[in-house]
């Protein structure tokens, strides 16, 4: 029997990542490939002992249907959170609690696209986000960046031409997938664009506070003036992926329709881990935590550009991203990050292809390098040979 | 800023059970308004001890990112009691774990729905299911029931009739809000005529298992010849709400789009939890706890219906369920619903008015009333108040 779907399922192909994730998930592989948070650094022992705490103190409400906005203790501190590291001021009634920051993006595209709507984005821009919006059967519209970020004066003309505008995902701090950080100046020339035509910006914000190097820069929100800008956050990197907390923190009359569409989604997310993120921000240091976080991810970033110096062909380039989880690798022309990948798996490591991260015009010379969730030893080696898969594809 | 919104969002109201809800939610009123479980039942101490065994033992795994489709040793448990109580053969990998089985409603709309599609379903039907439907933008199309349940002649002379039928939205056992359960004759009759036109069936089955008299009847799904029955579960009514734990079992080629529409929406449901609901089975009884829900709700129905037998005035009536959590109030011709709730609402006692379970055909004369979550001398007090209520309004 074959069922009649909607036409937004012609759209909708399995994650790519996740494809592709497939072939790299053999265990002899030395994976570039995923996104992994590192799990050594999860609170597992505080966790275990707060879960039954808070099991014993008040299970019969965490285990019972809650209100779609989420806790609002864990509201509450999220408001305190923004504030303290982006310079953000939000009331904790204009905060949603979600399940993931993923889940925002879905909503996203629910709340403002109708098919054949326009969402702009970076170019290249993160793959589940794309995915998500596409749901919605929208055009995308790629600005165009550089090293530096979106480039504002390209955001302005492509404004001035296109119309069905509906919002622009971006994200300007280590994005994913290439771990670049828009300067100061960027952001700002960015909001006087979007100011001058009005348009609603979603900006994804999951590795902020995870800054190796210089200070965290104020975030769009903390710029907005005009009631623009909805911020997505997430539990997922700083603290744990697995319970599956995010939120998103915009206008009042914002959020209150992200509160309806919430309603139908999910009617609320799991109360008891939102019960648990906020008994760990009561009882342990979050902010010490994120450090360790920061310490080993900055080192990990230092293992492998030191390891790609040495060893990776002449003409590969690659970013320094300041912060985050990502790199992005740049080919000499003429070069098939196709190839290189195949080439890749055959010496038993992997990347992820960069064409799945441009939603129109598809380039093949990049590749997305995570360095999370890997020992050094793993990440030298695994360097040496995509060195060699690279060398051998020139 | 006012920003614009997509089309769906005229139609997305917050829901109509939660507004009334504010109203209800005074300390002093005695509200037969919501649908909660009895939370004196949730398994706290096992919980507790549990979490803290489970995240010793796998903690850094649960607290990871995970694949889309579920926990694969809960999508096994799943698979086994659909067999045991439904006699419903489904193999682990027909099973997609969901943030709680509202989430199987979204993506049912989501998978199936473009805009002006129809979506057929019983009359009255479960306002959640509408409302995430609604966001799809399709008609709906009423189908007439009786206190057997749905009418499959009915079914049969609608479809024989309409266009663009995607999908009907069922629930069997112990309806929201009815109460109702169709009997067997109903079931075969309703699978031929859905076989007749190749309609798929979302079958939602939140209280099958809450039968408090006689058998549990097969599921559709059980009875289901051609692939066209998709299956909702959840652990929401036999375990706890608040962990947000459900499923929708269906053929491969249908899990795997529903799997697509997961990933891009929340990736999967949180990883702990789940692992939680895998170690309550495994170390204790879900059956006996079971038994102990149906106990304690069964003798909430008889108090309230003995109640109601006493002191509803002339002319009222209600159904009377062998199982679940409802049972559905109608007043003689001239009562308005929306009156008495008013009324109730004065004497401090609350249900909620059957209008917003009617997707097209609004009717004034029901009220869903809710028996599971409160002390017998409660019930006692809160039909007195509402027979009252019901009798000034006559």
């Amino acid at each position: 029997m074959t069922m009649k779907f909607s036409k937004r399922m012609e759209r909708m192909q399995a994650s790519e990542i996740r494809e592709l994730l497939k072939l790299t998930q053999k265990p002899e592989i030395i994976s570039f490939a995923g996104g992994l948070p590192a799990p050594e650094l999860f609170p597992v022992e505080e966790l275990a002992k707060l879960a039954e705490d808070v099991l014993k103190s008040e299970g019969r409400q965490l285990l019972q249907y809650a209100t779609t906005e989420g806790r609002p203790s864990l509201r509450k501190k999220i408001a305190d959170r923004m504030l303290a590291k982006y310079n953000t001021k939000v009331n904790p009634d204009e905060i949603l609690i979600t399940t993931g920051s993923q889940q925002c993006l879905d909503f996203a595209g629910k709340l403002f696209l109708d098919p054949g709507d326009v969402v702009l984005c970076e170019s290249p821009s993160y793959l589940g986000a794309l995915n998500a919006f596409n749901a919605y059967e929208p055009n995308f519209v790629e600005v165009p960046t550089d090293d530096g970020g979106l480039i504002p004066e390209e955001l302005d003309k492509i404004l001035s031409t296109t119309e069905r505008c509906k919002f622009i995902y971006v994200i300007p701090d280590f994005q994913n997938p290439t771990g670049r950080t828009w300067s100061m100046e960027r952001r700002t020339k960015f909001m006087e664009v979007v100011n001058k035509h009005n348009l609603p910006v979603l900006e994804d914000n999951p590795y902020g506070e995870l800054r190796f190097e210089g200070e965290i820069l104020p975030s769009l929100k903390s710029m907005d003036t005009k009631g623009l800008v909805m911020f997505l956050g997430t539990f997922s990197k700083i603290f744990c992926p697995g319970l599956r907390l995010g939120w998103v923190a915009a206008e009042p009359d914002v959020v209150s329709e992200f509160v309806k569409i919430k309603q139908s989604a999910d009617l609320h997310t799991s109360n008891f881990d939102q019960g648990l993120a906020d008994a760990y921000i009561d009882n342990y240091d979050l902010d010490a935590h994120v450090e360790q976080i920061k310490a080993l991810y900055k080192h990990r970033r230092d293992v492998i550009v030191e390891s790609m110096e040495k060893m990776m062909p002449e003409g590969v380039q690659w970013t320094h991203p300041e912060g985050g989880l990502f790199l992005w690798l740049t080919f000499p022309q003429g070069v098939s990050a196709a190839q290189v990948f195949m080439k890749c798996i055959e010496k038993n490591v992997a990347g992820v292809t960069g064409d799945a991260f441009f939603p129109n015009g598809k380039t093949d010379r990049n590749m997305r390098i995570n360095y999370s969730n890997m020992p050094d030893e793993k990440i030298v080696e695994g360097i040496r040979r995509m060195s060699e898969a690279i060398k051998e594809s020139m």
